[in-house]
This record gives C-alpha cells, structure tokens and sequence, in this order.
C-alpha cells in the first residue's frame, strides 16, 4: 500500500539552494534568528507529523466521512480531533503566528513547507486549521485591539478554529448579491441572520470554539458589493478573559455530499439573530475579506502541490513495482516474469510530468511564500514593494495553474495505476476526487484568470507584469553566455518576449471590446504559469549542472530537460488560442447551444 | 434538476445530412429494408426509453451502488432489474442481431446512436448487455454451430446476458501472463480454475443466467499470449432445449468498491473446476477474444461520448439559469439582480469545447459505425476491405480521444457549475466519476496509442492511413475553391500534410530506437483524432453553410468555427512534443525519479 514520505531532500533543495532562505532570513531583523538548522529542524518535525499522525487518517477519513448527528452537532471521522489535539499540543497552530499573540514567529516560506506536508498527507483534516490562519491574518489586520486580544492567542494556541463565510445559496462568485443582515444592537454588538452555504469546517468536534467572520448587510447599506461588512461570530460567545460563554445563534443545518474531501465538514449554516461583532469599517467587508481571501488563494494552491506530491509517489511506487509486459527496448528484468512498467516510455512521460509539476510547482509556491514575507517586513521599502507587486501578480497564477496541473497529475497517477487506480482500495482515486474541488473554491479558476489578466496586468499597464519580466531578463542575461544553459534559456527568453507581444495585443482588443479580456484570461494565465515554470526550471537547471555527478542533480536536469520538451510545448497551442480572439465564443445566441 | 434530452435533431444531422445512412442501406442488400423513416421510429422510441426508464434511475444507481449479499449473491440497485424487463421486453436487445437467431437486423450505424443514448442516461446500467453484445459476437464468429443455437437466441432476447474476463489480479495489459487453467474432460468439456478480477456485470440479478467467456491455458499450451484459449462458462449450464441445468463452480467472491459507475457490479470471480466449452481452436484464444475487444473498444469510445452529451446538457441548463455577475459587455439581463453565467465568455469557451467535441466525436463515432457495416456486408468487396482498414486504424482512436475528451469535457460541465458540481446533489460529479474508467478499460489510452501507431500506422508503412488521407484530400480538392471553406479546409489540409511528415520522421526514428514509438504514441494518437474532428468539423460546416439562414445550422457553423479557434491548436503542442522524442522520457534510472 502507498505511503507518504516527506520529500526532504527535494524541499531543502528549493529552501536552501534555490531561494537561499537562510540568507533572506538574515536581511529581516524579525527572522534574524532563523537559519537553516532550524528550518531543517521544523520541517524533519513536521513531516514525521504529517506522515505518521496525518496520513493513516486520511483514507479512512474518506471511507468513513464526517457525520451530520441531527441538532447542529457534526462529528469528524474517527481520529480526526486525537490528531488536532496532538498538533496543537506541539504546537504547530503557533509556526508563522506574530510571538506578540503566543506564535513561534517563524517565515512563511517556511510556514508553506508545513502547508505541503500537511496537503500531501490529509487534505480534508488541513482544512480545518487552513482557514483559520485567514481568520487570524483578517483580525490582525483589522479588528480591535480588544478583538485580537480576545481571539488570536486562542487562535494561535490551537483551542479555537476559524472559518470564512461568503457564500450563500445564489450567491457565490458574485458577492454583491448577498442577503444576510445584520442589525445594530443597543451595546455595540449586532444580529446576523442568513443562510451561508459551502462552510468549509463550518461545524465539527475538534475545538471548543468555532469563530466565524461572516460576511452580511447593515440595514441602511448600499446595494451590491459596496454594501458588504464584515463580522466576527463566534459558536460560544467568550467573556473577556477568554472563557465560553452562552451558545450563539449559528447552527449547521446539514453537511453536503460531496465528490470528495469526506472528511472535512463542508456545512450549510443558519445564523438567527446571532451576536456578531463589526471587523473593519461598515460596508468595507469584502477588502477586509480580501486579506485572508489572498493568502488562501496560495494556499489552495499549496493544496494541489501537496496533492501532486503525494499521487505522484503512489504511482511512482506502483510504476517500479508492477510487473507487466517487456521493454521494447530489450527485457530490463529477465530475471522476472515481466518488466517494472517504469520501462515503458509513455509511463514514465506520466510520472515526469507530475514529478516536473510538483517540483516546478514548489519552488514556485516557495518563493512566493518568500514575497509575502519580504512584502511584510523586509526594513527597505523597495524590496517590499516589489515583492507585494509580484504577490499580487503571482497569487491568481499560484491557485490556478497549481490546481489545474494538480488535477491533471493526481489523475496521471490514477493512469498509471490502471483499473486498480479506479479502485478506492489503493487511495490514489482519492487524490483525484480531492483536488478536484482545488480548481473551484476560493474563486474559480476563471475568475483567477480575470483577476490576472484583467486586474493585475491591463489595469496598471502591465507595470507588475514588467516586474517579473526583469527577473526574466536578468537571468536570461546573465547565463544567456553559458552554452550548456541555452536548452533551458532560450525557450525562456522567447516566451517572455512572446507574452510581452501578446499582452499588448490584448491590451489593444480590450480597448474596443471589454469580452476580450474574458475570452483570452484563462489560456493566458497557463501561459504566465509556463513563464514562471520556465524561470524555476532554467534557474534549477543552472545549479544542478554544475553538481551533475550526483544522481539528485541529475535528475533536477533531466526533469528540466523533460519540463522543457514536453510541458513547455504547450504554450504553442495556448498562445495560438488566446490570440483567437472573443468572436467565437460570442457568435452564438444562449438558446442555439 | 438536469434532465437528458435525447438529441434527435443533431442525431437525424449525422445520420441523414452527414452520412446519409438511408442511401447507404440501400447499398447493402441486408439493410435494403431500412430507410430513414424506420431509423427515426426507433430512434425516437429509444430515446424515449433512456430518458424515461435508465436516466431516472442513474442518480440513485449510484448513491445506492451494487451490494455483495455473501455466497456469491449481488444485488443490483433498485429498479435496474425492472428496467432489464422492459428494455428486453421491448425487443431492444436484438436491435442489431442476425435475424437468424432471432435479431432485428439493423445495422451498427443505427444501434450505436441506442448505445449513445444509453449511456447518456446511464453508463453502469448500460453496461450490463454492454458487453453482451460483445459475447454473442465473439460466439457468431467463432462458436460451434451448436453453440451458436444454445446461446446466441438467449442473448439476443435478453434472457441471459454475457461476461469477458480476460483479467486477473497480476495481469492485465500483458495477458501473457495469465494462469487460470482449463483442464480437458472425457466428454470434450473442460473444468476451469482460476481467479478474474474486474469483471463488469460479472454477477447480478437481471437475468437468470450469465454467459461467461473466459481466457484460460491448457495444460500442454505454450508460454506467453500463445497458448491462451476462450472458454464459454455459463453461470448455469444449459440443457440442449436452454433450460438452466445446475450451477456452475463459478461464484462472485466479492464487489469493488470503486471511483464511479456504482450501479455495475465489479466482480471477483473465483473459477473453481467450472464446466466450460471451448471456443474456437485451442491456443488461439486472444485472436478470438479480440473479435469482442474491437467492438468494445468502440463502445467505450460511445461510452464518453453518452457522458459528454448529458454533461454538456446539465451544464448549459445550469449556465442558462444560474445568474451571477454582469456582462462585460453591460447587462444582458437588466430586470434580473444578475445576468445568467452564459453570458461570460470563458463560460461559452467551456460549453462550447463539450458541445464540439460531443457533436465531431458523434460524427466520427457514427461514421465508424457505417465503416463496421460496410466492412461485415457490403456487396462491393473492396468497399469491404477500405471499410476495414479504417476501422482497423480509427478503432484506438475513437476509444481513446473521444475517452480523454469525454473527461474533460464532464469535468468542464463540472467547472460550469463551479462549488454546485463538486456536491454530489446536482449529479455533474457523477459523470466525471463514471466516465473516468473509460480512458482505462478495455486496454487504457496509452495500449490504444501504441496500437495505432505500432501497429496500425508504422507495421504496414502507413497504408492505411494513407487510405484516410485520401478521404482527406478528395474533400480538400472538392471545396478547396470555395472561399467560404477557407477557413475550414485550410486547417485541415495543413495538419494532413503534418501528420504525414511526422508519421515519416517517427518511423525512420523507431527503425533506430523502439522507445520512439512508446515516446511519440500518445500525442500522435491525439494528432489523429484532431485529424478526423478536423475533417468531420469541416463536413459539417459545409453542409451546415449553405443553410445558414437556420438556427440550427447557424450554430453548426459557429461550433465548426469555435473548434478551428480553440481546440484545433493543441495540434500545434502536439506537434513539438510528439517531436521530442524518447531521450528525455529515458534518460532518468528508475531510482532516480
């Protein structure tokens, strides 16, 4: 049967060799005392958690899902709260968390390799810590004093849990729709009442507490999404000292069936006259919202990589051990009845594009992660600035491309398992129906591409997007001479000139008709996920070449040189179709389709 | 709630205006009798009966899924037996038969639009006489006379249904491998042992009796693919007169619990000393066997393209209803608090790729079906033979293309529904679930690619693809001067020419390296489907332009033409990667990865 190995070598690789993590650490007087020992130290931790604690709980978690027990009460698969109540006992909740709230204080790009191991193991159970982290970020930012000293260190020792709600039956991608209300009370307080749908750990057993931020209508607000604020519920309301106090108006009315995910409770929630405190300015939820919305979109992202990682060592695993059929090459174990069919090319041309994917995809994701936390507290205001550009610019691509590769590799792996992939038996199905949900919430892919291609490139003129463009051209430049680099550099530097071109060309349609940003958003953002994919795989290849004796770098190049033959060759057809222009898609009336 | 809608216009459009299927019976002398009014009956009352009787019954088929009652005993959902009745009540399963064993005697151009539907409504139940027919054909070809009058009647009323079990637990690509025994008895039987696995409809309560046709050795038979032989092993041995005998040694010894398609039963069969008959001659087995895999290698193909129809259906309902958002281009819908999803361009881009892809995979799947008619009866022996020869080399094609694109599209239908698909309510995830198996089973994409080009395409240098080129080329020389074809013609011209340039470069490559084939095989084999999606698109739109006053051909035209924009250019991916070569999928020892 499969099982989870933290990839510990390859994570260091991209930390350490990669993104230099240590000397960053260095140049950020608030991490001045991380250095790579105690990365390495955490993330050896963590991934024994992950694998030993996380991963045999995440099929039966499946087979047995959470439970809707009547009365608002829910109950998670078995094991799932002995093993909240052991990550919150080491202390995990607290790894990225300000030490002014009780947290360890340490970086998010080390912070993401925890999010990884955590994805790769249980994604269902990861959930329930995952949106609270929003919830922490959302009240650091802008609730009271008294609220963050109420909430956060609950939040940051692991007692309590958070959850986001937005959705609401008609109403998801477009918030401005949203009914729920909240009525101004005479101490300062307010009444929620509404319906919020598609409540990720919106009820469940593993805290005392539950708190939710909540997005609803004051009476006297503006219509659309203008008139949207935002509200702290909590399931207990707490006396000031943090104690529990009496039961709030917040029940789950059911959990949904869903294709995957069984063992987080996705909850539809009734608030009646709940007591809810305002988070921020009245009707200026949704900006509010929008600094946890951020930081999960990464870590949706980070949910597929995970997923990516874990398929792909089930099925690498299957690949060297099922034997089947001979090598057309000659028999490679004749000692056996038939060979490993690792033999077979196309075989392994599924295993390499999701081991290129998954490791492309982490130093992507990892040196984001390294963005947020220059952008926060880098002392030169430059390197925060530039870094919260490429964040912005970057975050729609991390959630996209991550979970749309995500899904084609968690579903390359189920291949190579052949029928016995179809079979929940081995797990790997269990990744596909997973990850499937990755590509949805948060915003969908598409409305991902429209953030990208709308917001973050056409409407500052494609400044963000010149950002990254110089990192491009400083590499390109600066090995450009090396001749062992030009398999890896020139593809590069030609498609960045080519999304240059194209990004104007678009730029110019946009102007005469608004659907052309629509019609071209999502192939263009793949193709800014190859950009970024060719930059890591150049600047990976680049080290590895140098250490090429060693089988580990190595096999960095080869994947590089496979990412560059077989992935990359995608953007052909992306470019070709971005450039095709609305007129296809609009041509026909809603009742001819 | 989705609905299935049989699509008879668009069925009546490939049947009568593309294939003009009425004047090709008249060609054939066993079909003199069949005329478009008689095709359109039986298409209507088929459709009837799927959307009435089999999709109602698909929902709850896969909530309930089969259950292994012990002892060999499975149930099937509620209502599936019930449905058995009526569908063999009513004749259906003879839709195609010999009249000599009791048939209607349509031809397979008419029965694969039944198969369509069905699957449409409900592909596990479907498979139930799927494979059925697979047997009788299997039995008509290469049965005794004696068996033939024994079984075929049985199977063409429906009274018994049929089995293939070729795989066991450690073979099932490579079936060289295989170990279940057959043991020769005084009377010329044979007792069979042994274990199969992944039995579709391997045990259920629809008929009284199951016809098994096994793969087995003899005792003194060859090593390897060569001394495999068939074997029918009914459930309950007939007497002469077809009334049932006693049970046989062959028993379910339990249920898979797998991804998707719940409503069939996935068996184990323990085979223990079973009677059996051989069929055809001894060792010769697998050539026998493959009389089945060939038509069943279609029926996969119509498999998906059944899920892509009832997906893109439930999709476009949704995206007709669900109002979300504003127009880019200013409001559609200005009475409504939003205007409905199909007005978002990225939305039509996810329609419009089912819709494409459901009507060309129709045009090709139906057009096949015309291929194995001329190729059984066709008077004009060379009619015969070209007829062969392209369902010889289109076989693999249409199972895996129309496979990988059904799997895309339900999960773009998926995607149209955006948090609504992923809960299982609303029945879209359903089709992503079943419709996954159909890229594994009955040999996976990978086997069909490697079947195509090794086979098909390399093995007789390129003849028969050569006979679909000219199919191609007299189309192009035909409408070439029309200006209006331009745009259709041309595209496809250029990939013919390609395709042809490849298709010589990959074989002088494999006459270097075999590992060229196993490299190039997938992407080809998606080259070729372009191919043929790219001539049926340009078919259709030449019939659908000189109608285009009509709503109906107008949206022909605009689907032709979104298919050339958008989905044709994979090609050019597909091209470069293809190219590429083995090196980079070789280069990594398995230890490595």
């Amino acid at each position: 049967m499969p099982q989870y190995q933290p990839p510990l070598r390859d994570i260091r690789f991209v930390l350490h060799e990669l993104l230099g993590v240590d000397q960053e650490c260095r140049a950020i007087p608030a991490y001045s005392e991380v250095d790579a020992e105690l990365i390495d130290q955490v993330i050896e931790e963590g991934g024994k958690f992950c694998a030993e604690v996380l991963y045999p709980l995440n099929r039966s978690g499946d087979e047995e899902g959470c439970r809707y027990q009547g009365d608002g009460v829910v109950r998670t698969p078995a094991g799932f709260p002995e093993a909240w109540q052991q990550f919150a006992g080491a202390g995990w909740p607290s790894l990225t968390v300000d030490p002014v709230y009780g947290g360890q204080g340490l970086p998010k790009c080390v912070g993401i390799v925890m999010d990884e191991m955590m994805n790769s193991a249980n994604q269902a159970w990861t959930m329930y810590p995952g949106l609270t982290h929003g919830a922490y970020e959302c009240l650091h930012a802008h609730g009271t004093e008294e609220q963050r000293k109420l909430y956060l260190p609950k939040l940051t020792s692991g007692q309590w849990l958070g959850t986001m709600c937005l959705t609401e039956p008609h109403c998801g991608t477009d918030l401005g729709l949203l009914r729920a209300r909240a009525e101004p009370q005479a101490d300062g307080s307010y009444r929620i009442s509404g319906t919020k749908i598609f409540i990720s750990s919106g009820e469940h057993d593993l805290t005392e507490n539950i708190v939710h931020l909540v997005l609803a209508r004051l009476p006297d607000a503006p219509e659309g999404t203008k008139g949207v604020s935002l509200f702290i519920v909590p399931k207990f309301v707490p006396a000031a000292d943090g104690s529990l106090g009496e039961r709030n108006g917040v029940k789950a009315a059911r959990i949904e069936e869903k294709m995957g995910i069984h063992g987080n409770a996705t909850c539809v929630l009734d608030f009646e006259q709940a007591s809810g405190w305002l988070v921020g300015e009245p009707n200026r939820g949704l900006p509010a919202m929008f600094v946890m919305m951020n930081a999960a979109r990464i870590g949706v992202g980070v949910q597929s990589l995970g997923q990516t990682v874990v398929a792909y060592q089930s099925a690498l695993e299957y690949a060297c051990e099922r034997l089947q059929g001979r090598s057309l090459g000659g028999p490679k174990a004749p000692d056996k009845p038939a060979d490993p069919i690792i033999v077979h090319p196309d075989v392994r041309r599924m295993l390499l594009t999701q081991k290129a994917y998954a490791e492309g995809g982490r130093a992507f994701a990892y040196w984001l992660a390294l963005m947020a936390d220059r952008s926060l507290v880098h002392p030169d205001a430059q390197v925060r600035s530039d870094a919260e550009d490429m964040l912005a610019l970057l975050t729609p691509v991390v959630k996209a491309f991550l979970t749309d590769n995500g899904f084609a590799c968690t579903n390359l792996a189920l291949q190579v398992y052949g029928g016995h992939g179809y079979i929940r038996e081995w797990g790997v199905e269990q990744h596909v129906r997973d990850s499937r949900i990755n590509m949805i919430y948060e915003g969908t892919n598409t409305i991902q591409s429209l953030d990208l291609l709308g917001r973050k490139v056409l409407q500052d003129n494609g400044a963000k997007l010149r950002k990254f463009g110089a990192l491009v051209a400083a590499f390109v430049e600066a090995e450009g001479t090396r001749e062992d680099m030009a398999e890896f550099v020139n593809p590069l530097a030609e498609l960045g000139q080519k999304i240059e071109k194209l990004s104007l060309e678009i730029g110019m349609k946009a102007m005469q008709d608004p659907e052309e940003v629509g019609a071209a958003a999502v192939d263009y953002l793949r193709l800014i996920g190859h950009l970024v994919m060719s930059y890591f795989w150049a600047r990976m290849a680049r080290i590895a070449l140098d250490k090429a004796e060693e089988p580990f770098y190595r096999a960095k190049l080869a994947t590089a040189r496979f990412y560059f033959a077989r992935l990359y060759p995608e953007t052909a057809a992306l470019l070709q179709s971005a450039r095709s222009g609305a007129g296809t898609l609009m041509a026909l009336e809603p009742e001819s389709f």
